[in-house]
C-alpha cells in the first residue's frame, strides 16, 4: 500500500515514472510532472492505448494529427489510442502536476 | 472528456457506478459512495482483479479470509484479486468518497 500524493518530489530533472500494477496487458503507473513538457519535436508513439488522468495540477496535451490541444485539469481524462502521436506542452510550475496513467493492449 | 470530481451527488440511495472506459479486458470505472457499505453479509465475489483508488473521502475495506480491514485514505490504493471476497465495511458520512477502480482479467 502505497499513496498517491505522497512523496511528491517537488523539483525533478524530468518526469518521474512509478510503476503501480503491471499484469498482463495493463499496467498502472503514477506520473510526475513538476514543470517539464516533452522535448521540442519528440512526440510519443506508443504500442498501447492509455487512459489518463491529472489528479493534480495542471497539463496540456498536444496531438500531432490534428494540431489539437487539450487541457487537463485536476480529474479531467482523456484516452490516447495505440500510435496517436502525442506530447506533453506543458506542466504548471505552481505544484507538482500528478497524473494517473492505465495503459493497455488494445484487442484487435 | 469529463472530470472525475463533478457531478458529485451529495446523497445517494446506493453507490453510483459509472463506467469511463471499457476495453477488451480492462475496465475503468468510477464509484462514488455517500456514506454506503455494502449489506449485513454481502461479499463482492468477483472475476476480475481489481485495482482501486480513493481519491476523496475515505473508506474501509474488509477482506473475508483474514478478517482484515484495510483503512484507505485520498490516494491511498490496494490491488484485490479475482474472487478475493471482500466488502466495503465504512465509507465517510461526511463528504462523498470517489473512488477510480480499474477491473482487468487475470492471465493464467
Amino acid at each position: 500500500m502505497s499513496n498517491l500524493f505522497a512523496d511528491l518530489p517537488t523539483t525533478l530533472v524530468s518526469e518521474q515514472f512509478d510503476v503501480l500494477l503491471s499484469a498482463g496487458s495493463v499496467r498502472i503507473e503514477r506520473i510526475v510532472s513538476t514543470g517539464q513538457s516533452s522535448p521540442p519535436g519528440f512526440w510519443y508513439d506508443q504500442s498501447e492505448a492509455e487512459w489518463v488522468v491529472v489528479l493534480q495540477g495542471a497539463a496540456t496535451l498536444r496531438f500531432e494529427s490534428e494540431d489539437r490541444q487539450v487541457e487537463l485539469k485536476r480529474g479531467e481524462h482523456v484516452l490516447i489510442p495505440a500510435h496517436v502521436r502525442h506530447r506533453v506542452e506543458w506542466t504548471t510550475p505552481d505544484e507538482p502536476t500528478v497524473w494517473l496513467a492505465v495503459f493497455y493492449v488494445e484487442q484487435g
